[in-house]
């Protein structure tokens, strides 16, 4: 598989999600895919497995870095299923695995995971996701999206050669 | 050293910081120390260093959870390196191992620190620091405060035995 | 990519090689590849190189679990570059997202794997590499095998499904 | 508390024990108090368990570096428990934070302690354990000892400054 050029993305949310998320999720996955980009994640449910779903829908490969110590954990659209054991700790891999990260609704650990990316200047694109400021001063890094189509352009053109 | 009463405080911030900062972290330290509250931090210099610092002056306990493999980048109030050589995931390390979390400033390092107490439900006490809202929703789970000894307050009244 | 019947095999050994381990490590690759399985290694040079060039030259995935933060880490056989930034510690994750190891040779890191894949059940083939014994006991985890071909053979009949 | 002359020594060893091993690990623990030195451990029951217990019984300091994300996990003897949240990757925390290592018996996981420790240049000292041989050729890096006075010994002279 010539994987050389292909740019790896991360997709974040949480293990359980809405079903307008899913669907975001879903379209994002498909959308990266089609655009031949590899998929990672954190290889749970949610927005995880709404993602993986949609990009195998078009052919396209999914990476699951899971927190746990078993591969059965991975959502059954998971190709490459990474087994960490190191829990939490995984979401710092989940995004340095990547040029860029899509965020779609999420928690704490997806936030974490937000914190990880910001911190070694990997974009974030944001849908319907946490807003942040410091010291009551907005901070605008999380960078915006209304759509899948808008995010994974977003997304693509943003992705760093690290 | 009977620990079994004592409680273990995280104090997290930026590896560089300001004067004002640094004298909130040292205060901090001082009055943890006072309380009888064993000081946990990321172990190297900044918000780090003028806690424990501060916690030094007055007794108390210093441990610092290292990102490298060095113990000798430990800041010199130290007292007990824990070197775990996983660099940014010891960030969950430094917040889970405490009943409470008081955030001074800080950068995304901070903030993934800040998402990954919140994440496990230990308090989040915050001086200076980040704001969150998720979804336009502001999110007020860190907890204000205004002075050194207020943070202090809070973080040892709402500290849980894990 | 339909992955879902592939099995995930580590290659294990050091970052530094000699030639007949070298030449021992692409044959596996090579092997591993034409028989359809996915090979997993610490992305970095010696043994783990040989055994990616190896498998990149019969069109097999080849998947390498970095210790630090830059992907540009990886040796240029890596298709699929995991960034975990937690060091040394990544040698668990490496052995544990496999259903069996090949150990070729190695220093105390590759030791470290062995160990750790023992402790999680699962099947370690060694090459030229360590022997143990415990309390005076040999421990005969480690399968011997001769040659790549046997290696992979036995790698592919002892692999559990995980 | 001072802590900057001191020395920290690692006692690694199964979960679970014989008598036997509990026996030495106490012994070991009381002497390593005795003497000075704090106590490093994984946290939990068996060797870890029987050395904390005899460093407390001599006002020692212990230290328990727990897998999990419960620092109830902790044996009762653990003064200072680290929450590490990263299942066995602790394991290498658990060595590199110590100047010397003293194993007792033990299963996979010491070995992989052994491992890491060798791999940083750490001193083990081996009571009833391991024994390493690579390519037919024995490796003599585990310093053998026949009691707990001589382990200690062992260690303390071996304790490098790192």
């Amino acid at each position: 598989m010539a994987t050389e050029n292909k740019k790896f993305i991360a997709v974040i949310g949480g293990n359980q999600c809405s079903k307008e998320e899913a669907k975001l999720a879903e379209g994002i996955g498909r959308e990266l895919a089609r655009r031949g980009a590899i998929l990672v994640c954190g290889g749970l449910g949610g927005v995880m497995e709404a993602a993986c779903r949609g990009a195998q829908s078009e052919g396209g490969l999914t990476i699951g870095i899971l927190p746990g110590e078993n591969p059965q954990a991975a959502n059954p659209y998971v190709q490459i299923p990474i087994v960490t054991g190191i829990g939490y700790a995984r979401n710092v891999a989940v995004v340095k695995s990547t040029q860029a990260v899509i965020a779609i609704g999420g928690n704490y650990g997806t936030l974490s995971e937000i914190a990880h990316a910001l911190q070694s200047d990997i974009p974030v694109i944001g849908l319907n996701t946490w807003s942040l400021s410091r010291n009551s001063q907005p901070d605008e890094s999380i960078i915006r999206a209304e759509s899948p189509a808008e995010a994974v352009n977003k997304a693509l053109s943003l992705a760093k050669n690290r």
